[in-house]
């Protein structure tokens, strides 16, 4: 493959196949203010040329108008049941969704009931079973949904997948891949901090950051798991009733396997690594935001370190949903990709408790 | 702890009990002179001051005695049926078996009739039972036993293994190992080739190098795995009797996981990561001889690459096999360390056959 392609051009959008200018920007109801919605989401959201964050919907009508008063493009603040109840419908053309797993499926119903496109973040749901609901309630109304992998859009991942496509590191054989953090240090373990509420997460590290190397996995290698096993525990009282730590092992196709690890107890780190019959690639940091992205290649006796620019993974990510609202292309990551890792979870903790390997065929 | 321990002193031989000028070098029979004896072993015995390749064993007495001529230190050249019948008994003091593994009992066994202590190559033998009676026969005897894990005296290692136990890392999580090479890129597939032959080795890519991440994970955590499975596959004819590509999960105890992977058929690669929860601790390259070993350490903000001098790993390790003969010091890998390598690669392919998770306790 052209070195141009990786190096002097990594961060060009691969995947636009409509131009900004020809269409109109994507109005999202922006469904859920959290931490990482007013620091993640709505800066991008302003810096799109392609959405706008015109309508934001909290639990607190003020709250959600005090946000709409500092964020640029911003229209209207309404409560989440102003939202059911249509209010501003015509505001918005799409919803983002961004609320506790469990929750998703109410403010899609809604969003399917007034017509809206859904960019729904992962996990998909709190189970396999309410993301098939969800995924079928979509394609029903001929809404189109999209689940939100900002790994997708990312370049790093994107060159990485590329490379391998090309061949360079010749047949993949296993993928090694690892996110970490300290939860705790971050957050306040209070019993209304939803990701250690096993009904509205639905499950723990796995659920909450296992997902991202497990779904970088199955991006990069193109290809689904056959079976699945693991092992969770807990060490803190706070993940009593969801797993702290995972390590997770998957069988792909043609004897291929990936090995992970998600903890919410480990040191904050993150990388992916596919190895093949001819080389590696390594994407090393891979997975949280704000950090520069480097691609580890070795082929042959040759090494190289690729740094990309870092970009805004989350306007990536919007500018993506927009631009498949605004054109026939395809969605990757939709109803049924989204709900195919929500089975390989739930298998994964089905093996763990049963000491054993979970058929995915 | 200090950080010249690591640093400033990184090759140092914290494993020395008795100085090399206050005893009599041990004379060792070197058994089976293939490729590595002659490009590994013979080289480090010459460059020793605790031992001396006194006596070389082949199939050819021609051939030995060749090899004799051109080894400084080697005084005689004679057949395995000669070592078998006790000639040149009086001059070795130990053996150093490096047969196919399926052959190290025999080996042993004669070892033991004329009193000689015993290095034996890893892994132990062909199964977990041949290697409880190879361990059994020179307990009887009270013959000292070492298998031989170079790991255990790669400076690398050990500064990893100190700065783990001195708590620098915080708890220990979980351990991420691998090793592969292109093994059909370096030997002849011939029906000779015993890492091929299932009843020569008992095991392929997981007994032949899959053994390093195994081991160093257990030296590491300083602790050994409650439970095991994994994946075997083949892709090359040459690979019908044995595995050529292992992945494996390991369940240690309080929650610690560890992932592995061994391939005769990816990309040479190798490295070990021990990630707790405080920092990081990896090694890479890792297992391979003759490459400069670089810790990468990480902890709080803080990231660093400690590259330690490259030493002669035979060297280390027959010069720690040395001195536990000249002392009443115990061998760190003795008998019983092997034998439980041995069971827990036999559960590795019960667990990847039988889809579940072995038990080891």
């Amino acid at each position: 493959m052209d070195l141009e392609t990786v190096i002097g051009n990594g961060c060009a959008r691969d995947w636009e196949t409509v131009d900004a200018n020809d269409v109109e920007p994507v109005r999202v109801a922006v469904i859920g203010l959290g931490w990482f919605t007013k620091g993640r989401v709505l800066p991008a959201l302003e810096a799109s040329k392609r959405c706008s964050p015109a309508v934001l919907v909290s639990g607190s009508g003020e709250k959600a108008q005090q946000i709409v008063e500092t964020t640029d493009g911003a229209i209207h603040g309404i409560t989440y049941d102003q939202f059911h109840d249509g209010v501003v419908a015509d505001a918005y053309d799409a919803v983002y969704i961004v609320t506790p797993n469990a929750l998703h499926m109410e403010y899609v119903e809604t969003a399917v009931e007034y017509g809206k496109h859904v960019l729904c973040e992962k996990p998909m749901e709190r189970s396999s079973k309410r993301a098939r609901e969800l995924e079928s309630i979509c394609a029903s109304a001929g809404i189109k949904l999209m689940i939100a992998y900002r790994m997708h859009t990312e370049p790093a991942v994107r060159r990485a997948r590329e490379l391998i496509e090309a061949g360079y590191i010749g047949t993949p054989m296993t993928v090694d891949g690892e996110m970490s953090q300290r939860l705790l240090d971050r957050i306040d373990p209070n019993p209304d901090q939803w990701r250690l509420d096993e009904w509205l997460a639905g499950g723990g590290a796995l659920f909450d950051i296992g997902i991202y190397p497990l779904n970088t996995a199955r991006f990069l290698l193109g290809t689904d798991p056959i079976a699945v096993t693991g092992t969770t525990s807990s060490t803190h009282d706070a993940f009593a009733d969801v797993d702290e730590t995972v390590s997770f092992a998957l069988r792909f196709p043609d004897g291929v396997t990936a090995r992970c690890y998600a903890s919410h107890n480990a040191r904050q780190s993150s990388s992916i690594t596919v190895t093949g019959t001819e080389g590696r690639i390594r994407i090393e940091p891979a997975f949280f935001q704000d950090q520069r992205r480097t691609l580890h290649v070795s082929r042959g006796d040759g090494r190289a370190c690729i740094e990309l620019e870092p970009v805004d993974q989350m306007l990536e990510e919007f500018d993506y949903f927009a631009d498949r609202i605004r054109s026939d292309a395809p969605i990757y990551p939709d109803g049924d990709h989204g709900r195919i890792d929500m089975e390989i979870m739930e298998s994964i903790y089905e093996g763990a408790a049963d000491d054993r390997w979970i058929s995915l065929e």
